[in-house]
């Protein structure tokens, strides 16, 4: 019996895809990648190599529960962590080291998002070994730093410091998103690494350093010892988690806590955050073009991505450059991929048009 | 008892509409305009006025028998002339007036395809009767000609001669679709028409005309007498129709007749034969869009005509000018106007990649 976990954040509403992701089946449910398995399942199947299923917390927003058991039916249901409401990553992860500490308190923990690509799984695997060996000998919070390939706008930085070993270093600092000169300047210094949001520690590790950090917080959980792991913790949760702030770990913890180090690896990683980034992960033809569950005929059209949920139907375009055309049945979107920021307004203007059923 | 009729010319495929106008259900039977009637109902409608309903006459292929006789059940069976195989307007003609000729030989008829538009009926109606009272009492083969209003290259037009009356002059010739240099030319002139495709003449002008200009055509049907009006009329159709040569009435009769007339009109008439003809006769928002059948939210739009078989279906669309978005399910279509003489070749590489049922 192993004492390395997963939890896997799968609550996300993924709207930057609209409307091929919807609020009912957001982006990580999604087969983005025609591969027959969709993000979330493809993380599944990812982590198996760290951690038995048996060890593998899946932390969702209560809807999304027969969705999950639909595409994991091998994930037992007590593995399975309904929030109750949407409270970003920090109190997610709270409830989700509480509940692993009540079973194992020995545990070391890899954290990961539902929804994110990674083209080279065995440099992951590697890095998150090292990792794994990295906090079950040191009392550290452990993030893993992409090696940035250009200056990127849309992720946060970590800027490294001392180096520890041959691969992990102390964290100097966290950033926020820069601006696109900013970018540059990281891009050329070498010192500054993506933030993927793919976290490990050990459960004590992170309890205490989340008592120090955030200890409202922290005691908001402290006074549910004894619940987790048993028919209690669902009670417990249901009247305490939607009490809880709304915010991330990286504002509750990682920015705060001095014990945070960061591990660099270059595993063919993105976000997949954006139709652009989708795009460019995707297997493309010669102009460009990636085709997502349709038939595509094109003229004088390049860059430009086709997302359309029937297998049956042909789309025949001609004239477009740089575009994403997807398809649900219901709500077609024609845009530019220079606009697709937008996206979220043209969510809420069609909600406020029509009805949430296109949401 | 009137013995006036219409002869409807139903049997078009209506190929640069596609997607929205398909093989199994081209133009004439689409509610294009988004008044709750098809093209053909639209017609239908129209000569009612100047014609009994048991006087208006279908001509259509075979293969569109069941969609007529939904879209127009007050139209009795044996007033639909379903033919065994495409052959252009002579053949159909051909078979037309011999049938209502057997009918009633003292027959004047209207001709009109199924699929145009007429913006003002009145002025039509009005042109209608004085063409009935013009054939009626002359030996005469009657087309309107409309008044140009920019110099298209896409129509044929009817230059006129001497007048015979205020409405109504002899003909001088019918000319080929012509470059935009010359069709400025006729547009300046003023002795230019648009060839409508709208005929009048009695049954025995048109008989005795067509027996003087195509012997050949002509012997064929008059092979029929006595079979015409009568249940061995099928048979023999069934036999003759398809040895016809493939060709117009306008090549087999009208270039050649000496007894040809114009009525010039100007009853707001369009063939709709492009989606760019469709758009600049269809009701648009302030950008020039026009939306058809689904419901659009648009940004940075302009000049584009949404077709989309779905009342449901949301489009967003964004950045496009001057394109044709149509949806039937499973083929959209996307495509500039400019580029919709190309909808053909279009239609061909969907034949050859996939399958018939997208045609």
């Amino acid at each position: 019996m192993t004492d390395r976990y997963c939890i896997i954040m799968c609550g996300g509403v993924g709207s930057r895809f609209w409307p091929s992701s919807r609020q009912a089946k957001p982006k990580q449910f999604i087969d983005f990648m025609g591969t027959g398995r969709s993000l979330l399942q493809m993380t599944f199947d990812r982590v198996l190599e760290v951690a038995p299923a048996d060890n593998i917390i899946i932390v969702t927003n209560s809807d999304y529960a027969g969705i999950i058991h639909r595409q994991l039916p091998e994930v037992k249901p007590e593995n399975i962590l309904l929030e109750p409401a949407r409270r970003n990553t920090a109190p997610c992860l709270a409830w989700a080291v509480h509940h692993i500490a009540a079973i194992n308190p020995e545990a070391s923990i890899l954290v990961t998002p539902a929804d994110h690509l990674i083209m080279r799984e065995r440099e992951f695997h590697k890095a998150l070994r090292r990792g794994f060996d990295f906090v079950e000998a040191n009392d550290a919070l452990l993030t893993l730093g992409i090696e940035p390939s250009r200056p990127e706008t849309g992720y946060g930085y970590i800027q490294v410091g001392k180096p520890v070993n041959e691969h992990i270093c102390k964290v100097k600092t966290f950033t926020e998103k820069p601006d696109l000169e900013l970018a540059k300047v990281f891009l050329a210094s070498g010192d500054f690494k993506w933030n993927s949001g793919v976290f490990m520690w050990t459960a004590q590790s992170f309890l205490k350093a989340l008592a120090e950090n955030s200890p409202e917080l922290a005691r908001r959980f402290e006074a549910g010892e004894g619940k987790f792991g048993t028919e209690l913790e669902a009670d417990f949760i249901a009247r305490e988690f939607p009490a809880c702030p709304a915010i991330s770990i990286d504002y509750a913890l990682m920015e705060k806590a001095s014990n945070v180090f960061v591990e660099a690896v270059d595993p063919g990683w993105s976000d997949l955050g954006t139709w652009s980034a989708l795009r460019d992960n995707s297997p493309k033809n010669s102009l460009g073009n990636v085709t997502q569950g349709c038939q595509v005929v094109s003229y004088d059209t390049s860059g430009t991505v086709f997302s359309v949920d029937n297998p049956r139907k042909v789309v025949v375009v001609d004239g477009l450059k740089d575009y994403v055309v997807a398809d649900t049945g219901d709500v077609l979107l024609i845009c530019p991929l220079a606009h697709e920021q937008q996206i979220k307004q043209y969510v809420n203007d069609v909600k406020s048009k029509f009805n949430d059923s296109y949401l």
